[in-house]
């Protein structure tokens, strides 16, 4: 679709017209998801309010945040920036809002729960510097309980002219009727007492014109006293719910929400179908959230394993329980969940309570297990050193998701997990290869009254025959007389050092699948003179590499370390992103001669 | 007063002998506090609800926590753990509730927003037991619209039986009518409609019998539609407000309270009077919030110079901005809000949403500067690294409380600043020695187009000449033929560096003013064979020394590091933590001799 012909033509188009562009971009987004991979039922469900969106608004100098990011398809394709069929592969568009792609992109996002925060930043911002254009932030109901978003809700209830929330309900989160923010969105709270009191008014008064009467006063309220409410407290009007699929319902109300926003605030409650336009995605919404290639949905190695694993572990011991902050898919938990419901808890997109409420598990006398995507859990740094290790407290947490990604990219890298774990006091960190070290990972950790972080990647590799407690450096390749020990972290790590080591007879090789703490043992046997270096997908600043530094001070070894460089790694295939970090056989075989 | 002697009585008391009680309590709070500094005004507002709690239920098979956990002293007075006189002391009581200390603590905080959290944790872990007794959580309002709790209260409408949130309104946060939250609380949401509708009614019906039959209809629909429809969405039975100092009010009505609490929970909304019993405390209670000994306020020197600073470049410059997260005392930005209300954000305890407000703000052309202690920056880590670093946003952090804090012991070390920040791409890391360097670091990260970190503890050192700029790293005691070279991060190390330095001819110190980048200039001149011995108020893992480290890995350089141990630091005297953290003369000659 030629971007010329998209914008000059969208501003006037008829409501048929655009439908018809809903359905070429509902094409467009099928084929570049299916080459690429990708985020589908989202983006299949949000391409008519983004269509209304760029028909009623002027981007960019309108501006407008997706939350979470990943349901952006629909409006960079509109926004034209290049080729959208080859979105998530290195070099093209990325799959979430970014700035430096494109002005259109008025925040970058990914993470959950940024959206309101930022608008409300633009709003200031544009406010004092006397400017006029309207900041629209698209937030879906999973997102809208993240405390971020609540905190940007609860601040003030002054809330700025000129911003439009919507609430992008596609009924995943909300329609379980799962929490407290539901209660107060799509019911009258105070239902029960108009229930209670139409009984009584019926009871006294009967069928008589004073019902009648009384019923017109109810009325009345009622239009007053709705739903309204919540979101009144708040500092919005609030105007819903429309059917967000439907054009013809959605145009006319967001041209008023243009108009009622010049006075005050206002979210637009949306109803949306997630996956809409192809019928499996409809179906299995929850399938086709993150699809690869071809539409393949592939539980990771690691998460298939962590679900067997727990599931084999709660049927000997019903302390054990599982945590998931809305991820209970990509986690793997969903198995627990089947097997075991009263022993899971799926806490939404909230990560710090998921780890402050297991903390309160754990000082209760259960032994609960976490988990959450690395990227993620920097969410609950704060939580994991303060209600977790500060207390010493026994939980598990088991980072799926950690090093390289591929095409989420930057935004969901998993490259700082060593970083923020590794100098926090009391915490074990373990990394295993594959599914058998991740259920010996796990039995450990479960074993242990105090706190661990389990950290992996996506898929498995091959893994090594001991146990973990018994070797947590292990010798995967020796010679008898090295001069270089390749120390790898993780299993894509170890077929490069793997890789480098065939061709060396002086190279041994060894898996840390125990990171914290290092194995002294192994330490002091290192033969002072060698060199030693270490392969990680984390940054090397602050490491794994940087850690071992500090054991190695008087030992007369020569360190060096690899892995993610000083900056953030854009998406890409995962091999793309190791070899443009510089961790390829090639280079290392440099490191070893020059240190020779 | 004999522990005994308290616990076998107090349950006897009547409401007579317990009103005595809360006065020797505070005789014993303000004696303590006069000598030993500590929380003064909110430990004086919530002795009579404290009381109330003991002589109602019956800890510690009841488990309360205390949100924030400042304001526990009078229940660490009943539930008899010691000297209470040696309060804050090393080796005495904490000021913070900590379970490592007393079971009565059921569970250690210290930051904000993790009661509700650990006490639906608590519940879950007792339901799943089959085990029966009461948990309370006693939160502030400041830190009700804290994320975490936000989260805890929205994860779920079903809130577990027997679960008691206590909201203590000391109107220090919600009766500035600053929240969205305060809307809720304490008007009926619908006054607006009310009032119009009672105007309608008047205007059409006069003084009619009929007007007063709707009157009564309106009170009615009052009793039903209050601020009891907000948190009864939630999941809780709402009793309030009551007069939180008086116990002939509260006792009853917590006894109600603990009944209901057995089919529902129940949030009960108190009313105190911060700094009660202490004239000057309760007229100035924020003043008497955190109090030095002799009840001494004073302002840190770092925070004044920020105060100072900001208001000098806002004079010349409207697009600064600055926001703190509920501290404008204690950052400094006080001067601020006097000076230019305009150009000042106070979000209230809402760490993350005050870094990717700032974030917005940023990315909508103004030039935020936002001021969080070192320990409270952990709850924005994924904000700072995904909202401000990733976009490369100019946004301003000012971490004061960097380094060792002395008394507040452990939940509020600055010790992992430098941990959390130094991998993250993008972000310039500053540590100024004193007010001059501090408003020269200021002058400088404004003047930069990428993220700046600027850390210091709360006290001002000596100063060196240089601007940061000319020279990162100031050599502030130069020797002709140095073999040592001691680098210090921040005026404490500085001080050590230079003591150790006077008595020794070959030790060179040089202050580093900027963390990263590096000083490579500074870094290519050392001279191979000599030993370089880093200082930092922060742990060693991770920290400045290991990420130095780095950059000597081929520069045959011996690099020792001194900081804070893997371990948490307890309460004591900055003193007494960096001598137990091993950072003293001694044993910096002793590594300078070894070395040689």
């Amino acid at each position: 679709m030629s971007e010329e012909l998209v914008l000059k033509n969208l501003k006037d188009m008829d409501t048929g017209e655009l439908t018809s562009l809903c359905s070429s971009l509902r094409g467009e987004i099928l084929s570049a998801t299916k080459s690429n991979g990708g985020h589908l039922s989202s983006n299949l469900g949000i391409v008519e309010t983004t269509v209304a969106l760029h028909k009623v608004f002027s981007f960019p100098e309108d501006k407008i945040i997706f939350d979470v990011g990943h349901q952006c398809y629909a409006h960079k394709i509109l926004s034209g920036r290049g080729d959208f069929s080859a979105i998530r592969t290195m070099g093209g568009m990325s799959g979430f809002p970014d700035p430096d792609e494109s002005e259109y992109d008025a925040f970058g996002t990914g993470h959950a729960g940024t959206s309101i925060a930022a608008a409300l930043g633009l709003c200031a911002a544009r406010d004092k510097r006397g400017e006029d254009f309207a900041v629209i932030a698209v937030v879906g109901d999973g997102a809208f309980s993240n405390g971020l978003n609540l905190e940007a809700l609860t601040v003030s209830e002054k809330k700025p002219k000129n911003l439009i929330v919507i609430l992008n309900d596609n009924g995943m989160s909300i329609s379980k009727n799962k929490n407290g923010l539901y209660r107060s969105l799509s019911k009258s709270t105070i239902k029960e007492g108009y229930v209670k009191s139409k009984k009584a008014i019926k009871r006294i008064f009967g069928n008589s014109f004073i019902t009648k009467f009384f019923k017109g006063i109810r009325n009345f309220f009622r239009r007053i006293i709705n739903k309204d409410d919540f979101f009144y407290g708040f500092g919005f009007k609030y105007v819903g719910v429309v059917d967000g699929n439907d054009l013809t319902k959605l145009l006319p109300i967001l041209e008023r929400v243009k108009t009622f926003a010049k006075d005050k605030a206002v979210l637009l409650h949306v109803s949306t179908v997630k996956g809409k336009g192809m019928t499996d995605a409809e179906n299995r919404a929850d399938e086709f959230h993150g699809v690869g290639k071809e539409y393949k949905v592939k539980t990771g190695g690691f998460a298939c394993a962590v679900g067997e694993t727990l599931v084999d572990i709660i049927g000997k011991d019903d302390k054990v329980v599982a945590i998931t902050a809305g991820m209970k898919d990509g986690t793997g938990l969903k198995k627990v969940e089947e097997s075991f419901p009263n022993n899971f808890y799926d806490v939404g997109i909230a990560e710090e309570y998921a780890v402050t409420f297991a903390a309160g598990l754990s000082k209760g006398g259960l032994k609960p297990v976490v988990a959450i995507y690395s990227t993620f859990m920097q969410r609950a740094y704060d939580e994991l050193i303060h209600d977790v290790c500060m207390q010493n407290l026994p939980v598990v947490f088991c980072l799926d998701r950690a090093g390289f990604v591929g095409e989420d990219g930057k935004t969901h890298q998993g490259l700082f997990d060593l970083s923020f774990s590794l100098s926090i006091p009391n915490l074990t960190v373990l990394a295993p290869n594959g599914k058998k070290e991740l259920k010996d990972a796990l039995f450990l950790a479960l074993s242990l009254s105090s706190p661990v972080l389990i950290r992996y990647p996506k898929d498995c590799g091959e893994e090594c025959c001991d146990s973990i407690s018994e070797k947590p450096f292990a010798v995967v390749k020796d010679v008898d007389d090295y001069d270089t020990t390749l120390i790898a972290v993780g299993p894509r790590m170890k077929k490069i050092a793997l890789s480098v080591a065939e061709k060396d007879g002086k190279i041994r090789v060894v898996s840390a699948r125990r990171l914290k703490p290092v194995d002294s043992g192994f330490i002091s046997s290192l033969k002072p003179g060698t060199t030693v270096i270490t392969l990680e997908e984390n940054a090397v600043i602050g490491g794994f590499g940087a850690y071992l530094s500090g054991f190695l001070r008087d030992k007369k070894i020569k360190l060096f370390s690899f892995g993610a460089k000083d900056g953030f790694v854009p998406h890409g295939t995962v091999k793309e992103q190791i070899e443009s970090s510089g961790i390829t056989a090639e280079n290392i075989e440099k490191t070893v001669n020059s240190a020779r």
